[in-house]
């Protein structure tokens, strides 16, 4: 089941503009640190690092007492990373210079050169391996926390792919009460993760079935089936130059939609016609939701592009039949992704303005929403309430 | 969910005594090392370490230039550890002394002092935290392979515990063929893992689900549903004493027969009587089998100990009814966990002869059945094997 070979160029080509579009200044602490530090909600059992406090500082503590050096590279909205200094007991410990965005964020140590985890918190697949996590608590974190509500189940599943040769893996969320409603047929988002992740990203970084979950208790979403797998974004040929340019949508295209629907229409209570069901993706998984769907407006009416890029009514306009078919295109971006409302593009792919195409879209007669999720950059909380501002507005025919 | 706390005491109590009774001679290898050497099975996308060969040696390879001492510490089957050097490239390679046991291990690293995990491999479940796992192939391994047959689905659920005041996580295993027989109902399996583990690992490790995919496609086995949930084994009371004799069972068998058995039989299709339960568990989770199962023979009439203990005539003698309501009693180990045919025991559990305790239970008129797996430690290999053969037995009713 290995499917990653090589694929280091690709990864700094994306992750090099990625960091580029979200740096911002650093500002100095409005006031003094607050020593309320307490375990990071992500942490192993018993594990009392890494730590975070009420103002979003991280606070890290690795044993190593042997090491001449170890620090921690923290992801987009971690501000960079964290010098740690050895004490007496051969710990290192250290504290973030500021605090860090709400929300989830990959990090990992280098500990005299290498390239480690953080034994005290879990990892969460992304940048192609698994790295720790460590969340730092949001505002509105209610709505993707584990409550007490009737609960949905996420299957893993596996299922035989022809076209490569094997069998390969899904997960598939079935909202509370699927089981015990063996007449109801439910409609089907398919959902992807982004470059360097899995399609285990969106339940385990994303928390897509307590989103689902708890949206779904509060009436505001009727049930629907959630699908993620593999987007085989991560894949350089061999030969080809890194980068997105040798990115090519058919295998994975070929999977989706001739193994892994049919397969889900066959196994699970779905309503199995294209009003019934949406594709989206987060980063590289909005550039395949807009590669795929708009070709397959035969399987998919509805449309979401969360930090993925955006829809022109140029582009629709190529698109035989959209504005007749699509019911909904909906695209959204973190805050700290924009400058003055703009994408800064990145090489291939310049600025758009995804404000003005939507409301372009919209002139046009198309149902198109636009969502920019505050304070966050290109991470999970801006996926996170991407999904719940997405989630009400699909399958309303 | 942080559910364990200080469980350090009890970790080093019952590790040791598992240690000293998988203990075994060193022989020097018979044949020069075959330079045949594959990434593990287990390696993360792309990584090309660890590898094993064809004999069963491990090879390591950790980058981590300006580390004085990075060394590998590996499991029970594992033959201690292996020091690795450091290359030219700021590479720390390393090959383990001798060929290893077959089937998984967990392993951790030691860089200046620190317990890291193997940046090149998965993470699993054990000794309390996310350990390293690399996987020597068995020469039987195609019984847990992942093969083109029907395949089953692993469902995550969440149940509310009043009893603990959590919504818990469990997996449920749903047999293929499962959503397609809307009318059938399925016999249920309560599989438990050990100590240190949990609810992950039946599936992770022990790949529960494609032994009993292969197990059906074969015929061998008629489809049931399998429930693996967290058996708070690792709990210590403060102010208690570390070891088994601190553990209470009762949490755990409230969790287990007063809020999971109802969710389980509301929310899928289970026959939900006892003679279509069972309970099984390895290690820590046979000691919870053997303390619950024969006090609830109204829930359950199959009880399996997988490397957790024996069931002698004078035990089960005290039980009423047992003879007339318990439908199986099946018991293994691995062939190294047993000193001419007897288990070493451990402070508070005397040695015992689990093949003649069998024996004299088939003689009293108790379908009971024995297995060894060849040439395993207390590890999952044994374990794997131990659910092949025990399948087959159970619900024939």
């Amino acid at each position: 089941m290995r499917r990653v070979l090589g694929a280091a160029i690709f990864a700094m080509a994306l992750s090099a503009s990625l960091s580029a579009q979200t740096m911002r200044a650093q500002q100095p602490a409005a006031s003094p640190i607050a020593e309320d530090f307490r375990p990071s909600s992500l942490n192993q059992p018993g594990q009392e690092y890494p730590q975070v406090n009420s103002q979003g500082y991280a606070r890290f503590r690795i044993v190593a007492p042997q090491a001449q050096d170890v620090h921690v590279t923290l992801g987009l909205g971690g501000r960079g990373g964290t010098t740690l200094t050895r004490g007496p007991d051969g710990a290192w410990t250290g504290t973030t210079e500021g605090p860090l965005d709400e929300g989830f964020h990959y990090y990992h140590l280098t500990v005299d050169g290498g390239t480690l985890n953080d034994p005290g918190t879990l990892n969460f697949y992304g940048s192609t391996r698994w790295e720790s996590g460590i969340e730092i608590p949001a505002h509105d974190q209610d709505f993707y926390a584990l409550k007490a509500v009737p609960h949905s189940n996420v299957q893993q599943i596996l299922f035989h792919s022809p076209s490569t040769g094997e069998e390969r893996r899904a997960f598939v969320y079935t909202p509370p009460g699927y089981e015990k409603t063996p007449a109801k047929h439910y409609p089907v988002l398919y959902l992807q993760h982004g470059w360097g992740e899995d399609e285990t990203a969106w339940f385990n970084q994303g928390r897509a079935n307590l989103i689902m979950d708890n949206l779904i208790a509060a009436k505001q979403v009727q049930p629907f089936i959630i699908v993620t797998t593999y987007g085989m974004t991560n894949v350089i040929h061999p030969g080809q130059p890194g980068g997105l340019a040798a990115f090519k949508i058919q295998p994975f295209e070929t999977v989706l939609i001739d193994e892994l629907l049919p397969y889900v229409d066959s196994h699970f209570r779905t309503l199995a016609d294209a009003k019934h069901r949406a594709m989206a993706g987060l980063s590289m998984g909005g550039f395949e939701t807009k590669l795929i769907a708009p070709k397959h407006l035969d399987k998919f009416r509805y449309i979401a592009l969360l930090s993925g890029g955006t829809f022109s009514p140029e582009e629709v306009a190529k698109v035989p039949d959209f504005k007749a078919k699509a019911k909904l295109v909906f695209v959204s971006f973190g805050s700290r992704e924009l400058d003055n409302g703009k994408t800064r593009g990145f090489p291939g792919v310049p600025p758009s303005d995804p404000a003005q195409d939507v409301e372009r879209l919209k002139k046009d007669g198309i149902n198109a929403v636009f969502y920019v999720s505050p304070n966050t950059a290109h991470e999970f909380l801006s996926w996170r309430r991407s999904l719940r501002e997405l989630a009400p507005l699909l399958f309303r025919d």
